[in-house]
C-alpha cells in the first residue's frame, strides 16, 4: 500500500515549516494578461491553453515551498471536455512536482455512483486520480463508504465539509440538531471512521473535514469531536481568514508547532493584484511575493 | 429568454401521458457484451467509444418515446478527459433527438466556484450545457444562488436533493431540527425562491427537488411545503420503489392525470438482464420491452 496521506501531508509540512496549500483556481476573468491568448471564453479558441500555461506556470512558482496544491474542480470542468484534459495534465504535472494534489470536487452521491466517482478520482492510475478528494456528506454515510474503502487502497486523503466559509453556512449547517449544529453531529457521526484511514508515522487520520478559516470557534469544537482529523481550512488569505483564525483547530505536533490541516489559499497566491497586468516575469515576482508573506506568516503562526 | 424548463417538461410529458425519465449510467461493468471492445476499464482503449456507442444506442431506443433523459456524470467523469468528451456528444445527441437533459451532477460549491459550475452545466453554448442539473444545499442558499440566476436567463431547471433514496439518508437527512426533519427544513428555506423559475404555461416551477420514490410519505410532506416544485424521484424500478411509491408527491394536472415531476429509471431501462449477453438487436429489443413495461405501469399509475 503507498503512504498514507496524512503521513504524507504532515510530514511534508513538518519539514517545510508551515501548512499552506495553495488552490490552483484558473478563473478566467483573473487570468493575467501575460498568459492571455485573445477573449478568454469557455468555448474561445485558446482558452483551455492558456489555462494550462497559466496553471503549469503556478506549479513551477509553489513547487518545493508548500506541501500540496488544491485544484477547484469547477474552474476545469467549465471549459467542457478540454478543462478535463488540462486538469489531467495539471495533476500530472504537479505531482511531477513533489506536491500532493488534494481536489477540490465535492462529490457525493450514492452506492455505484459513488463507486465511479471513487474510481474517477482515487483509483492509482485513472487520468484524474488525485492523492485527496473534497467530499458532500449530506446524502448519509453510506455515500462516503466506497471512496473510504478507495482511500483504504490507495492511501488517498478524504475531506468532508462541515462547516464552509460562505455566509450561508448558516442556513443548514449550523441548525441546531437537538443541542448541537448540524455540522457537528456530522462531525461525530465521522469519528468511528477516523481509524480507518490513521496515518502510521504521523498518527494522523486521512478522512479530514472541511472547516472555514472565518469560523475559528467551530474549528476548536470540531476539533473536539475529531482529534486527530486532518483539517483543510479554506479562506485563509483572500476570503478575509487571519492565520491565527485559520490555525484554530491545530494542536501541538512532536515538535511544539501546530499542526493537524492544510491551510489554503487560492487568489491571494495565484492572482495577486500587481501581476495582474504585466509581462509574466512581472506576475511570477508578484507571485514569489504573496506566497514568501503567507508562508511567513504561517510559518510564524504556528510556532 | 428559451422557454422555462418546467413547462417543456410537463408539457411533453402530458403529451406522452406519463413521466417518465431514463437515467444514462454508464456503469462499466454493466455495458452489454455487443457494444463492448475488449476489456472495459477508464485507461483501457475503445472503452470510451464503447461507452458512446451504448449511450447513442439508448438515445435511440427512448427518442420519441420519454420527454427527458438523466445522464449521471460520475460514470462519464469515471473515464477522465475522454468521459468528458462522450458526456458533451451524448447531450448534443440527446437534444438532437428533442429529449430534455437533466444532468445528475449534484454539484454544490459557494462563491465564484459555483458559478464556475453554472457555466459549465447551464451557459447557452457551454459544450456541457444541460436543460437542467441536480444540486446540493448543504453548502447554504447563497451557494445555489449562482445556478437560480443561470437558470434564469436559460430557461434551465434546478433539482436539490432534499430526501435520498439510500439507506444512509436517515443519517443527517433525516435529523430533527425542531419539530421537523432537516430535508423538510432544506424545503422550506427553497419555498421563497420557487417564483423565481416559476414557468408561465404549466405554473409548475423549475426550482425543483430530489425525493426518493422509496420515502413516499416523505414526497408527500415536501409537496405541501413546495406546491408547485417539480420533483425528481428517482429509485423507481431497480432501487425497489413502485409506481405508486414514485407518484406520492404527483398532483392531478388539468386532464386530471397526475403530474409534478419526472420519475427516473436508470438501469431497469438500459441494462434489462435478457439483453446483456446477446447481439445489439436482442439488447435493443430487451430496452424495448422495459421501457414499455415503465411506460405502461406509469401510464396506468398516473390516472
Amino acid at each position: 500500500m503507498p503512504a498514507a496521506f496524512a503521513d504524507r501531508f504532515v510530514q511534508s509540512a513538518r519539514r517545510l515549516g508551515h501548512p499552506l496549500c495553495v488552490g490552483i483556481d484558473p478563473h478566467l476573468g483573473l487570468i493575467p494578461t501575460a498568459f492571455r491568448a485573445g477573449a478568454m471564453a469557455p468555448g474561445a479558441p485558446d482558452t483551455a491553453a492558456a489555462v494550462e500555461l497559466w496553471c503549469i506556470a503556478l506549479l513551477d512558482r509553489v513547487a518545493g515551498r508548500v506541501a500540496a496544491v488544491k485544484p477547484q474542480s469547477a474552474f476545469f470542468e467549465a471549459l467542457g471536455p478540454a478543462g478535463a484534459a488540462v486538469l489531467a495534465r495539471v495533476i500530472h504535472e504537479a505531482r511531477a512536482r513533489n506536491l500532493l494534489v488534494l481536489l477540490d470536487a465535492k462529490r457525493g452521491d450514492v452506492g455505484s455512483t459513488a463507486e465511479a466517482y471513487a474510481a474517477a478520482y482515487l483509483e492509482p492510475g485513472a487520468p484524474l486520480a488525485s492523492d485527496a478528494i473534497t467530499l458532500n456528506a449530506y446524502l448519509g454515510l453510506d455515500s462516503l463508504e466506497p471512496f473510504c474503502a478507495a482511500a483504504v487502497r490507495s492511501g488517498a486523503g478524504l475531506f468532508v465539509v462541515l462547516r464552509s466559509s460562505n455566509p450561508g453556512a448558516r442556513d443548514f449547517q449550523d441548525l441546531r440538531v437537538g443541542e448541537r449544529p448540524l455540522y457537528e453531529r456530522v462531525a461525530e457521526a465521522l469519528a468511528p471512521g477516523l481509524s480507518r484511514l490513521r496515518a502510521p508515522e504521523t498518527d494522523w487520520s486521512g478522512l479530514g473535514v472541511v472547516v472555514g478559516a472565518t469560523w475559528p470557534e467551530e474549528s476548536r469544537r470540531v476539533r473536539e469531536i475529531l482529534p486527530r482529523s486532518l483539517f483543510l481550512v479554506p479562506g485563509y488569505g483572500a476570503q478575509g481568514g487571519s492565520a491565527k483564525d485559520a490555525l484554530a483547530g491545530f494542536v501541538p505536533g512532536p515538535d511544539g508547532r501546530l499542526e493537524g490541516g492544510l491551510v489554503a489559499s487560492s487568489r491571494g497566491i495565484g492572482f495577486p493584484a500587481e501581476g495582474r497586468d504585466g509581462d509574466a516575469a512581472s506576475w511570477e515576482r508578484a507571485v514569489d511575493r504573496a506566497l514568501a508573506a503567507a508562508i511567513a506568516e504561517l510559518t510564524s503562526a504556528v510556532r
